[in-house]
């Protein structure tokens, strides 16, 4: 049996990437019915050796078939016009966007799956998901009691628009911006909430979700940095119990999904499934204070990837139950 | 009077950035004598509307005249050959090096001008600078009780060829190499002692000195990003006392050498006197934890600007005292 899958915003950055990785982990085989905004209609894409035709996302198209899983690669005015109906007529959903991560699982495959129980599932914010992939087991052994993020985000973050910004020369038109990435830093990203940017609050947000703790204290600042893909973070953080840099490696060389290097860095993470970290060090004044660097690939493990592997997780739980 | 003033290392990046401050701040009609490594001998530049020849850095050149003041924009092993010989002669040195930073007087103008007594004095490491001018008057008022830097630095600060480097197009080359910065962060500034980077103990130690306050727990992350000039700093910060957001803009309002912004970005600081700060936000788990974000020329405040400004200094103390 052949599992019905839509892909919704299958042509934008996220979307294509998810194809990808459908395909490298033997589901691009199943039946998908691919979705994408009206600019996209009839454009042809291959997965798993077959031509498929990308459909204009309209209601009708969209409820013409029933699946089994459906995937928005969407942001949440999108999502919010579609991913509910779906959900209720029985589709599990894995969303995207940030519309429904207060209401419904988050899920971290390595750190949270058996809480993937409803039918709309959440794939959390990209610098999130690599961030608590790293921290996970550390905070299984030795429980975290504050972490400060400092971000620095790759364009791809931000869309196709912004990436032709980065790699466009017209300088004139690029002074006119208020706000370029090239040759520059943006220190916040999304919509401002008073002193807060949107990502910061989701970075917060939904690292105590993930880790199901709401009493770890939390700062982040999130800062847009001029290469394609890639999202890095330096991490500080305390840990409730006293532990050695030796025992903070030891997590990290046994965390699921984690690659220890000693440099981690954009080129080496692009097109990779791990998160890499490293430059683990700990502070002169405290038995209990580290920092250390994250870097992942964010249209992967902070988007797609992550996305594909809650299906693979979903579609494991329903096989393990029959 | 007219000074006599060595700048050693003059065709260098902060080099000449030295010479067009000292032309901005008036002291380009001094005696100046410009001194760099063979391959400039002869070179010629435009200082205060004069044409002054470049000399080789040799003991017979540099030792043929007296000087009142000598700027070296050098490292410590270019540093270490003359400026202790030169300071026993009566010269008042500023050392751009990290040479004698642990024994000798470590100043930022606006934070420690009173301890510029000694006839070596050094120039801080260049994240340093801005970060203890952001922080300086916080910390005067409130106290500072931790720091956590991560920092976003130019490419400049690593000189000439690394700048080249970057806007390269030899991308065959370029993936030879261990660390390359086009389109990738290096995670790592200086070199490696231990779990620490020779620039995060800068960082660390720089600040203590500068603060003369060694109780300060300071912890930092130094990676490099592929941008030119513009040094950023995303600080965490916890004061001895409790304080509002309100307080925290007050007190960087009213700091020398800050200029209070929304959103400090390198593109806005390259030329500027300036640090710029902004993006203040409170921690809403504490009173007292708060986070921003800096930017500074690296080339100029961190560096060049900040050493004519110290030789300002001791000028208007000699007159001062006349």
């Amino acid at each position: 049996m052949k599992y019905n899958i839509a892909i919704v915003g299958a042509t934008g950055i996220v979307g294509k990437t998810t194809l990808r990785v459908l395909e490298e982990r033997g589901l691009g085989q199943e039946n998908l019915f691919l979705f994408a905004s009206k600019a996209s209609r009839g454009k042809k894409i291959k997965v798993g050796g077959k031509i498929l035709q990308v459909r204009q996302l309209t209601e009708e198209a969209l409820f013409s078939n029933s699946y089994d899983y459906a995937l928005f690669c969407t942001d949440e005015h999108v999502s919010g016009r579609f991913v509910e109906r779906l959900a209720l007529k029985g589709t599990i959903v894995i969303d995207f966007s940030t519309l429904y991560r207060k209401t419904h699982p988050l899920i971290v495959p390595e750190i949270n799956m058996e809480r993937a129980t409803e039918n709309i599932i959440c794939n959390p914010n990209c610098s999130t998901v690599a961030a608590v992939v790293a921290l996970g087991e550390i905070h299984k052994r030795y429980g975290l009691k504050r972490i400060v993020y400092s971000t620095y985000q790759a364009v791809s973050g931000a869309g196709k628009a912004a990436l032709e910004e980065m790699k466009g020369s017209d300088e004139k038109k690029l002074k006119k911006l208020p706000f370029v990435i090239k040759n520059n830093l943006i220190p916040f990203i999304g919509a401002m909430n008073g002193e807060y940017s949107s990502e910061e609050e989701k970075m917060i947000y939904e690292t105590k979700k993930l880790f199901d703790d709401y009493n770890i204290k939390i700062s982040a600042s999130c800062v847009r940095v001029p290469i394609d893909v890639g999202h890095s973070i330096s991490i500080f953080f305390e840990t409730k119990e006293n532990v050695t840099t030796e025992e903070i490696y030891s997590a990290l060389y046994e965390s699921e999904g984690v690659r220890v290097v000693a440099y981690p860095m954009p080129k080496d993470v692009r097109g990779q499934d791990d998160v890499l970290v490293g430059r683990v060090k700990k502070d002169e004044f405290s038995l209990n204070s580290f920092s250390l660097f994250v870097c992942s690939d964010n249209l992967r493990k902070g988007a797609a990837q992550n996305g594909v592997q809650i299906l693979q997780g979903l579609i494991a739980g329903e096989n393990d139950s029959l």
